[in-house]
C-alpha cells in the first residue's frame, strides 16, 4: 500500500467515524430530550417538507397538532426568530426554508428579530448596533426569500416593546428555580445577567406564545422550528402555555448545517465556516472551492470507495439548498462525481442563488414596512369584568 | 398604687420602650447601610424640608449633589414611584410631600407607576387590574396633591414600554450573582420569578436612571426618596450609573408613618392601619377616633407624665400632615392636651384635608394627560458613528 493509499484509507475511516458520531449524536438527542423521530411522521404526512424527507429536520414534539390543523384547514402559526449580530448565512436559510414550506401550507409566520438578545448576551456592543443589523442585513434577506407579506409578521424586539408587556404577563408562570434548572446554569454563570435570564425565561416565551393572544385570534396550534440547543425554550414555553390556557407549542428540530471548514455547524463566528447571503458571489465561490469535503486525497480511491457525503459541507450545501433531491449523495457515494466537479456544480448553483437573492434585496428593503408587526397588545389591559382602561 | 395607676405606669414604660426601639432601629440602619444622618445636612442646608426638620426624613446618601445643583441653579431630578395595588394612603403622601418640596426647589419630578411590579410580585391578579388602579386611584390623587404639570412626568410601566428597552440597555451592567446578593435572596425564594428579578434588578434601575438619558438632557444629579427597605435598589442603581457614565443617584430615606393600629407602618394590607386619600372623610374620622395612641388609661397620669408622641399615630398624622410645626408633641408631652382632644383636632384637620383632596380629584382626572410621560427613548437606537436607523 502506497503512503497516499494509506492516508486515503485512514481519512476515509476517520470521516466514516465522524458521520457515525454525527448520526448517533442526533439519535441520542431524540431519546435524551423525549422527542419523536421524524420518520414516522414523514410516512403518513401527505406533505412532508424537503428537509423532513432528507432527514435534516429529524425530530419533533407534537407535530401532529400541526398536521391536524392543516388537514382541518384551521389557523395555525409558526414562530422562529433569530438574534441579529451579522448578515444571514446559509445555515439560517434552512430554518427560513422550513418556514416558507409552512406558510405554503397555511401557517401564519412570526419572526422575532431579537436585538435585545444579541445585546444582553454580548454578541453586539449595543441595542442600536443589533437593531441596525436587523434592518440593514437580516430583514431584507428574510423578505427576499419570498415570504408572503399577508401572512408574515416580523418584529424587532426593541421596536415592538409590547413583547415585554407580554413577557411580564407570563413571567410569574415560571419560578427562578425552574428557569435555572431548564437552562442548566446557575447565578454565577459567566455572561449571564438579569437581562439574559429575563430574555430566556420570559421574552423568548412571550415570542413563542404571542400568536395565541387574542389580538391574533387566541389559542391555536403553533410550531417552533429550532436547533437542538434551543429545546429548553420550547419545554419552558409548553409549561407556561399549559398554565396560561394556551396550546403547548409543537417543536420541530433541524440539524445544524456543516460549516465549510468541516469543524462544526455553520457559524459566523468561525472564519471560513459560513456563506453569507449578502456575500460577494464570486468570493463565496472561492470559499466553496476551498471547503472541507467528504472526499479522499486520491481520485482512484474515491472512485472506488466513494465520498462520505454525510459530513461533507459541499454535499450539504448543494442538497439542502440547490438541488431538488438527494442525487448529490448518489453521485458522491458511488464515486461517480469527485469533489472538484461537485464543488464546481455547487459553486455555479450558489452563485446563481446569491445573485438572485441579492437582486431581490432592494425591493425587499422597500417593502419592509409591509412585513413589520405593529399590532398593539391591549388584551392584557382588559380587566376581568369587561371594563377597559 | 391603684390597679389603674399600675397599668398606666406599665403602659407608659412599654411605650417609652417602643419609642426607644423605634429610634435605635433607624440609628442602626444608618450605620448598617452606610448612610449619613440628616442632622448635619439640615444645619447647613438653607431650605430643609419640613420632614427633614422633623426627623421623619432621617438619613441620606450623597444629598450634597442635590444641594449643590439647587445652589448652582442646575437641572436635577427626583424619582419616586410606587406599585399600584389600591388607593393611596397618608403613608404614601409623605413621599409625595417631599417630592413637592423638591419640585419647589427646581426638581424635575419622575413618578413611575409600576403596575408590572404589582402584578409580578402578586399584589394584583393581572397587569390590567394594577393598571386600572393606577389611572383610577393613584394618578388622580398624585395630581391633586398639587404637582406642576410642566415639571412632572408620570408613567405607568406597561403603557411606557420604552422603560423596558432602557432596562435591557442597563441589564448587562449587573450580574445575576450581584442581583441575588443585593436583594438577599436566592433562586428558591418564594414569590420570586424571572419577572420579579428583572423588575428589581433592571426595570427599577431603569426608572431611577431614566432622567439621565439624552432625551431628558443627559447626566444630572438625581435623588430617590425611599423607605429604608428600598435601599438595595439605590445601591444597585449607583453601581450601574457608574458603569454607564451617569451620576450615581443620591438617596433620601424617610421613616415609615405609624399605622393607626400602632402595630407597624401604615399599610393597606392591615385593617385599621391606613387612612386612604379617597376614603369617606367621616369614616376616616371614625377610624382616627379609634386609633392607638401614646397616651395613658387615666387622664391624671397623662396630665402628670405626658404622652409618648414618638410612637403615636395621631401625633404622627397631625404633625406630619396637618400642622406647620411640632406643637402637637409639646402639648402632648407636657400633658397639656390629652388624647381625646388631640384626636378631635386631628379629625377636624384630616376631614378638611380629605374633603379638599377629593374635591380636586375630578379636575385632576381631566388633566391627567398633561402629566403623562410619552417621550420615546430613541437614543439607545443611535449607533456609535452617529448614523441612525
Amino acid at each position: 500500500m502506497s503512503e497516499l493509499e494509506r492516508i486515503s484509507v485512514e481519512q476515509h475511516q476517520l470521516k466514516m467515524g465522524q458521520a457515525e458520531k454525527e448520526k448517533s449524536y442526533y439519535l441520542e438527542k431524540v431519546v435524551e430530550l423525549g422527542l419523536e423521530s421524524m420518520d414516522r411522521f414523514v410516512k403518513y404526512c401527505p406533505f412532508p417538507s424537503k428537509y423532513m424527507k432528507l432527514g435534516l429536520t429529524f425530530a419533533h414534539k407534537d407535530i401532529e397538532i400541526i398536521a391536524k390543523a392543516i388537514a382541518d384547514n384551521k389557523p395555525w402559526a409558526v414562530v422562529s426568530g433569530l438574534n441579529p449580530s451579522g448578515p444571514l448565512h446559509l445555515g439560517h436559510k434552512v430554518i427560513f426554508d422550513e418556514l416558507l414550506w409552512m406558510q405554503k401550507h397555511g401557517a401564519e409566520v412570526y419572526i422575532p428579530i431579537t436585538n435585545d438578545e444579541s445585546f444582553v448576551v454580548g454578541k453586539t456592543n449595543s441595542l442600536a448596533e443589533a437593531r441596525k443589523i436587523a434592518y440593514e442585513e437580516v430583514i431584507p434577506s428574510i423578505i427576499a426569500m419570498g415570504f408572503d407579506s399577508e401572512k408574515t409578521n416580523i418584529y424587532v424586539d426593541s421596536d415592538y416593546p409590547d413583547i415585554y408587556n407580554v413577557a411580564m404577563d407570563l413571567a410569574n408562570k415560571t419560578t427562578l428555580n425552574k428557569a435555572f434548572k431548564i437552562f442548566g446554569f446557575d447565578k454565577t454563570e459567566k455572561g449571564e445577567n438579569p437581562g439574559t435570564l429575563f430574555y430566556r425565561s420570559a421574552v423568548q416565551v412571550a415570542q413563542i406564545l404571542l400568536p395565541q393572544y387574542p389580538e391574533f385570534g387566541g389559542p391555536k396550534p403553533t410550531v417552533v422550528p429550532v436547533g437542538v440547543d434551543q429545546h429548553p425554550y420550547i419545554s419552558l414555553s409548553r409549561d407556561v402555555a399549559k398554565k396560561k390556557g394556551f396550546i403547548p407549542p409543537a417543536e420541530l428540530i433541524t440539524k445544524f448545517l456543516w460549516g465549510l471548514d468541516g469543524k462544526g455547524k455553520m457559524a459566523a463566528s468561525r472564519e471560513n465556516s459560513a456563506i453569507f447571503l449578502t456575500q460577494d458571489p464570486e468570493n463565496a465561490g472561492e470559499a466553496l472551492r476551498l471547503a472541507y469535503t467528504g472526499g479522499s486525497p486520491t481520485a482512484s480511491f474515491q472512485q472506488e470507495y466513494g465520498g462520505i457525503s454525510e459530513i461533507c459541507p459541499v454535499w450539504s450545501l448543494r442538497t439542502h439548498h440547490f438541488e431538488a433531491d438527494n442525487k448529490v449523495q448518489e453521485e458522491c457515494s458511488s464515486g461517480q462525481v469527485l469533489c472538484n466537479e461537485c464543488k464546481e456544480k455547487g459553486t455555479e448553483s450558489m452563485i446563481k442563488y446569491l445573485e438572485n437573492h441579492q437582486n431581490r434585496l432592494e425591493e425587499a428593503r422597500i417593502r419592509m414596512d409591509e412585513y413589520i408587526l405593529k399590532t398593539p397588545i391591549t388584551s392584557i389591559f382588559e380587566v376581568e369584568n369587561g371594563q377597559e382602561n
